[in-house]
């Protein structure tokens, strides 16, 4: 049968990624309480293609995907990266898996228990040039606005923030990255917020987050700094970008800030 | 050229409803302040198909919709009803178009002015049975918390709020509907919750929005009401659906409320 | 503590529904082939309030949804919603629920298997009128049109659709109602449909699944009423919608067609 | 009044970008054909903020906005970036603005004529080491697999790609950039799929573009390398990134490509 991808191109133009995406997938990653956790992820796999080749081979990626049946962490992933390398026989690959992350959470004041989900992703390449790893997390938080509560005799807006944070870990002795964990982020987010959000408030604990916000008001630009200044004491931390976006409670529309860097 | 839409089909089941959707078309409609306003549209365009006939002719929709040059409104959108019911040989027709819809808005104290986007809708149906018309609208807003406020010694969490209001306009005397402005369901949502939302506020604004919205504290089940009562009251609504949907600030998921009613 | 949500409401205005949405949570679900699956799901969770109370109790809802450690089926969502009922002194609750499913397919030439994601729900209500229980799933097919090849000398366009069926199961025994497993659903919308869709298709498969869609032609029209067919001889169906949406290859809109029936 | 924003921040973190984002807005644009289209946009506007402030002001962005009445070209976005720079008194500024951008477009045999969608958008920024200007669109296509065709006795699956280019304009004697028409980029695109998507198509035009694809079945890699090709040959062009995304009518997920040239 005919192998339509192998024949030759005479174009010129090397491609920088050719892949699939949209895979949804489950998945099993490392969870800091209770050591596993299964969650549904949506992956995106791709290679770099030669000019001199016409395509690539889209269903390798799928049985590269379905042959790799551990966890999905720092460890493991760039060796679903060294596979696709291989299979494709490309100069370089690169994965990049989204998913929802559970914590289970207590209330600040009845410990009452909940699940708390945040939006999480990991990214691997490899490559001639070396390898690459970076691991992202948006965490909803919430922020009352130290202007409204400067200018106003009582009162002050608040509402939900999400802090997104993107690192990349430094490399270890062992050839990888230092292990970080998405609850370290969740908490350096929550603190540089005016208050984290919960998944489950009784009155005690709605007082108690009510007047811990109105405590600590904080601007888009101060909890993106407090990040910066938290990411940058780490050592763990090579590089971050760091983006806090508020759904303003009194716009339909948000105010953002963002700072990238390199240690 | 063969024909397979008009072939006989003889499975014997009737379409309820076979047309397009996402089709996307600029649009003008009525603007209480300017008079008309141009803005962007998502059209769905669909007619019943009875039994016996295998396939619609998908392309005279949009043609329809081509033709169909000037204004998209309570008075016209039915004429385009029962163009597709002549054009396509149906039934029955309907047509659903969602669009941005502007409004031009003054600080509530410095006027600093700037335009207000609410995302807007109108559905038309047209068949043996009678033709029915309906709107909706959904108006951000701000809400702070009554339990919040009770309980705390201070401050009170507020949020953005979305106040979606779908309205079916009573008949009038010239065979239509009566006329609702956007900007009359604006306005009630705005009442019922703790404040309107703005395009810019200066601080003066700020400091008057913050503790306006603390001397009005509201549940969704609050503004659900308050909307529900207005509609009731009016008499050119012959039926509402009221949902209040508010992003908590303190939580990473929403609390919401719906009312529906018919005179 | 001021139980603000308890204090009488006088303006006579009962609330349809009123809870959350939007709470994401992992859960287990039935699998055909496996037994067991683990997701993700997205829950709205709601009870109707009589006009005499200011509010309901939010935090509830998550305590209902964290103590309820199951797996969700159609035999145990009616639990949770009877949980809601109790635990918020309600006449009538909902639960809705959506989640990915995965499914392993195998290739229909080679055998090749990967995971199938497919978007579903459940949704169970419960009152003094008796309970409900529903179902959906979207289900991505091939379409190729049937227009398109009878006009052609050659070729024929093809594209994804999606197929979306929702059923109410009939009445058990027990007090319950039927089982119907996702699978027979997507069976169901596969074969009404030009081709299935698979997740991994080496050459061999590509050609097959090729010629399988140019033999079987069928427009939206046709696999909506091959799915209506289908549902409306199986027992175990009391009541069906079906929405078939076309993402058209060579326009930038959808073809769309949807039949609803009560046995 | 007290002014937070203006106070002393000791924390030592400069941001590269603070401002506002979702901000929804009637915008006027240059049309090829007729000259001027209106249309909605969502902008982000941010400036960068030194490390010495605690907070920028965001109002002032939409008063900008506001009173910037002209239409959004690659002459005049350049000065709303400027304007930004004055008013915020920012070393550096960036205007995001995204549109649905509407051609009339006639069908290849019987010239039907419709209206076709575009998402398109512009990115100015300006500051101490220069001003930067880009642009981009997505374009739906029809894709036609050349694997599909090669290995099958007849047929071919096809689907709707999405060709999505950015390109940087050369700089003009001007002191501004060269100008490149949307109507252009969505040329190079229509001719590298394997046909261009219509608003509308009468028989006699579907069967043209069935056998038109057929006839020229290409990859998301020929794809893209094709619009590679014309771009580097176009010298308004000096920098560009083209994306191909196809939904792949025989699977769950997209298959894509991409490349990146700068002159």
């Amino acid at each position: 049968m005919k192998d339509t991808q192998s024949q030759r191109d005479e174009r010129g133009i090397a491609i920088d990624r050719v892949g699939v995406s949209g895979v949804r997938w489950p998945i099993v990653v490392w969870d800091r309480q209770f050591e596993k956790q299964g969650t549904t992820a949506t992956f995106k796999l791709a290679v770099a293609l030669p000019s001199e080749f016409k395509g690539t081979h889209m269903s390798r990626f799928i049985e590269a995907l379905n042959e790799y049946r551990g966890e999905v962490t720092f460890k493991t992933l760039p060796r679903l990266v060294a596979e696709l390398r291989t299979r494709l026989t490309a100069s370089s690959a690169v994965v990049e898996v989204r998913f929802p992350y559970f914590v289970e959470k207590r209330a600040p004041v009845t410990n009452a228990v909940g699940r708390m989900d945040f939006d999480c992703w990991f990214r691997a390449s490899g490559g001639e040039s070396g390898d690459t790893f970076q691991m992202g997390i948006t965490v909803p938080v919430t922020s009352l606005c130290p202007c409204s509560k400067a200018i106003s005799d009582y009162g002050a807006h608040s509402q939900r923030g999400y802090v997104t944070i993107e690192v990349r870990p430094t490399k270890s002795d062992d050839n990888g990255v230092m292990l970080i964990w998405f609850e370290e982020l969740i908490q350096i987010a929550g603190e540089a917020a005016s208050c984290p959000v919960y998944p489950i408030l009784k009155r005690e604990d709605e007082r108690y987050v009510t007047m811990h916000a109105y405590d600590k008001p904080a601007f888009v630009e101060d909890i993106v700094r407090d990040c910066a200044v938290s990411l940058q004491r780490d050592g763990r931390v090579s590089w971050f970008k760091v983006n806090v976006e508020n759904h303003e409670s009194i716009h339909n529309h948000a105010a953002f800030a963002e700072v990238e860097w390199q240690r």
